[in-house]
């Protein structure tokens, strides 16, 4: 698997510590104990392994998980000589990662990744289909993991979201991204609205999702670079989001209940706009 | 929100217990205490009551859900004369419902809802557009919850799945589903690849997802019933469920991760046969 992912820097293999410069404010580097800083389950752990942006202190490797995953780990960790696998009990999974974590025998401690600015995202030159996914105050890390997923399987450029009133980058996002948190900038900014206008200078179109709107998902023809925004379930996109959106649209939905799973309305908006436009059209 | 809900029956609210021919082994009715016989959240529990086919024992309410929700609640138990809202502490939540509850302050204590054979979803007469979802060997209730919700908001016909490696309907399920469990029948059968031919006999096709698929979902040109079916992550569809499928596609993906969450892979199958398909179109 980790071997037909790229990292989404390309380098070669070689674990080094960023600049100081660019680390952004956020939990300390995780040691033992720290759950903030443990990554669990098979995906999460193999694609972190292969990330050299990562610079894990402890893999913890149950005896079924090292060996359904034996060819995956050795190469991984033939780039990672300094990091040396525990086999713990399930005693020990259960003692250093949250309650309820369903680690599948595999869990690495690690800093968050370093995750660039938006100016940084937004220099990438324009030509070619880009998009970039907004979540306005989305907060459960269940459903961010889930856009950041989806993001990195139709190829989405970012997911970019407030720094306040949104999921921290934790144990259950990633684990809920399923290696998506690797191949994918996680931006946070704190302030939305002044993001979408950087956006917009930088060509992007902003298309909002609100179940209010007149137009549907599908008329519309996406412009090359788009921006995908989506709000939480219930309250939607706050007014400033609103008003710098170019277009509201909205899914054509006709059954008994009306409003999608936040990380469903994502995945089917970025099929509108990197999947079936891409693809050959029946019609 | 309960008012524009309709029950799937369309009955007029008049709580009564179904013959007890009908009904389908499963967990015993809900009591208090018992873990398994609890719906919680404000959207899973508001559609329960709303529906006169559910037989709730209790109701939990906090002050603030009571005050939160209190015209529907007003509305709704009104319906329900024997039905004492209960408003006890925080504890007794935290003591009733499984540990990491979202319970939202609002909790209902139920049996499982008597859900019709297969024959009698597809005894359905046929005209017009109808979608069954099938999960084949999907195991999590968050997962087969998320997709009876999209399955409700699509308004597709039934989700069908196997009896055995396949999610009861429990307060986890209920709650993903977000109501959705309220209005789309959730039919467990012994044998899956027996129920597609039973399916394909009622005159509906199967179209199955399968990541080594030749052709893309969008290429193709749905019938009018349809029957979308998905696998487990991972494993994907059985060799049985394959061979019983009339078309396999495949999502149009280009990202470094090649799988989406089972979830959001059936909402956009949704949105392709039920959404897209119906609404406007921009080509």
């Amino acid at each position: 698997m980790s071997s037909k992912r790229k990292s989404r820097h390309g380098q070669k293999r070689a674990p080094q510590r960023p600049p100081h410069s660019r680390r952004k404010s956020g939990p300390a580097p995780g040691r033992a104990g720290d759950a903030g800083g443990w990554l669990w389950g098979a995906h999460a752990v193999l694609a972190a392994l292969a990330n050299p942006q990562r610079l894990p202190s402890r893999l913890l490797l149950s005896e079924e998980a090292a060996e359904r995953h034996a060819g995956e780990l050795r190469t991984l960790l033939a780039e990672r000589p300094e990091l040396k696998p525990e086999s713990p009990g399930r005693d020990a999974f259960a003692k250093l990662l949250p309650e309820g974590a369903v680690h599948q025998g595999i869990a690495l401690a690690t800093p968050p990744l370093v995750q660039p600015e938006l100016e940084e995202v937004l220099a990438k030159p324009a030509g070619g289909r880009s998009v970039l996914v907004v979540l306005d105050q989305v907060t459960d890390p269940h459903n961010v993991g889930a856009v950041l997923r989806s993001a990195a399987v139709f190829g989405a450029d970012a997911l970019v979201t407030t720094e306040r009133h949104a999921a921290p980058e934790t144990g259950v996002l990633a684990k809920a991204a399923s290696g998506g948190l690797e191949h994918l900038p996680y931006v946070r900014v704190t302030n939305l609205a002044r993001a979408l206008e950087q956006m917009k200078a930088a060509d992007y179109w902003c298309l909002g999702f609100a179940s209010e709107a007149e137009e549907e998902l599908g008329a519309m023809t996406p412009p090359e670079r788009t921006v995908l925004i989506l709000g939480a379930e219930g309250p939607g996109l706050r007014r400033l989001t609103r008003e710098a959106c170019d277009l509201l649209v909205r899914l054509p939905v006709r059954g008994a209940i009306r409003d999608l799973n936040v990380s469903n309305a994502a995945a089917i908006g970025l099929y509108e706009l990197l999947g079936r436009s891409q693809a050959g059209r029946r019609d």
